[in-house]
């Protein structure tokens, strides 16, 4: 495998934080960060062993692009001349936005969401990749090696399928975990009574089929428990849109008959 | 403490399991399981330390009743001669539900999912309590060290408040994996796949508030995203819905002005 030295990570948000700080450990290899904002830029080298990159774009390198998907167009125009192929770290973009340079282009979007970057443990996470052209195949397959994770070759038509699944499963999680926590905020009950909850609700997923999980008033098609709880949501429009939407869904899965 | 060694637990499901399973443990305490279907009795003293209670109810003793939320308050009327108190252990009933005996009565309501016994961690299950009468919190108090939970004290309305708030955590994030699965298994990309990212939104969420965690299309108020999801989604009626419904509200809440 090419042993590379050198590539630019473009922006500096969270995804480009925790890719700078986990390829910065690699020794012999120089990762420089591209990005509008020179403080941001500073705050990401000042973190990780990266460097700043913007008086030293003179050979062409690798270029990860992980700036927002609205910018990664552009970004990758304007980089084109300094990069030798293109990887995006998108769940939802086409590799037909980024321009068609010689090495190629690839995806490697890893299935995570991107908080501090020394929680992340990378070699847990999955790796969604796609490539096009012999050079970012090769970049590709070394960063993927780099980042440990299990990797999945999907086309993009699957990535973007499970991308959708992705905003389920996290981004929907996380506001009914909203909608549960203000409820609890507003009735002065603590929110963190019901972690262990979830928490096991989460570890029995791991060998389970949700389907045959499921308990509550709206499995067992208990209608009283469910209008005693709509009432006590007149105050929360919220909560209440959403208890009557999935109390009648369940309901009507586990109860076809009536 | 009074060292109690006798009790009755009534009810064959998966809560009567987990407490014969734990209480058993016991020394010295003689468990007695109580249920209409000798079958499932029999299940239950086979997997635990327990006895069948059907010819065995001479003295009074402590009743636990853990039926469902429907048969609980026949269940008491019918075990009342026997009882110098009940427990329930419901979320949503209230204990004026159960019959007045002497000894009083007390609600213990373990906010944890029940599915193999033996899973159970009991002591990270917190235990919310209330009682009424004497015999009945100290019956109560020695229950909570045995299972070693952190005990919550509350009133009923804050109880039935919380067991909402836990079917919003718990059943509702499940019907969510469901759904996702769903997808995942009708487009032919594998669901776990999306586990690691699942346990790292719930582990998130120990230290953090959900409002600051949240990210996607619908935060971002992305609606050519959104757009395309909701076409992706058209053989899909049950999570088309959930998709513009949580979309919708989290574009709302996140970006008020638009």
């Amino acid at each position: 495998m090419i042993p590379y030295t050198k590539l630019l990570i473009a922006g500096t948000g969270k995804l480009a934080e925790s890719l700078a700080v986990k390829l910065g450990e690699q020794r012999h290899l120089n990762v420089l960060i591209w990005g509008r904002n020179p403080e941001a830029v500073q705050r990401i080298c000042n973190l990780s062993n990266a460097e700043a990159a913007t008086n030293s774009l003179h050979n062409p390198l690798p270029v990860l692009l992980c700036v927002s998907d609205s910018a990664t167009r552009q970004v990758a125009q304007e980089l084109s001349p300094f990069a030798t192929c293109f990887v995006h770290f998108s769940g939802s973009l086409s590799l037909e936005i980024l321009p068609s340079i010689e090495g190629g282009k690839a995806v490697c979007w890893p299935i995570q969401t991107f908080g501090k970057p020394n929680e992340i443990n990378w070699s847990a996470v999955p790796l969604c990749t796609e490539s096009i052209g012999e050079e970012a195949a090769l970049f590709l397959a070394w960063i993927c090696k780099i980042l440990e994770g299990p990797r999945i070759e999907l086309p993009e038509e699957k990535r973007r399928a499970l991308h959708l699944a992705a905003i389920v499963a996290n981004n929907f999680t996380n506001h009914l975990m909203h909608l549960s926590k203000t409820y609890c905020d507003r009735n002065q009950i603590p929110f963190e009574y019901l972690m262990p909850l979830l928490r096991q609700t989460v570890s029995q997923l791991g060998d389970n089929d949700p389907h045959n999980l499921q308990t509550g008033p709206a499995r067992r098609d208990d209608r009283e428990t469910i209008e005693k709880h709509m009432a006590m949501l007149q105050k929360d429009p919220e909560l209440s849109e959403i208890y009557r939407n999935f109390s009648s869904q369940i309901s009507q899965l586990y109860n076809p008959e009536k």
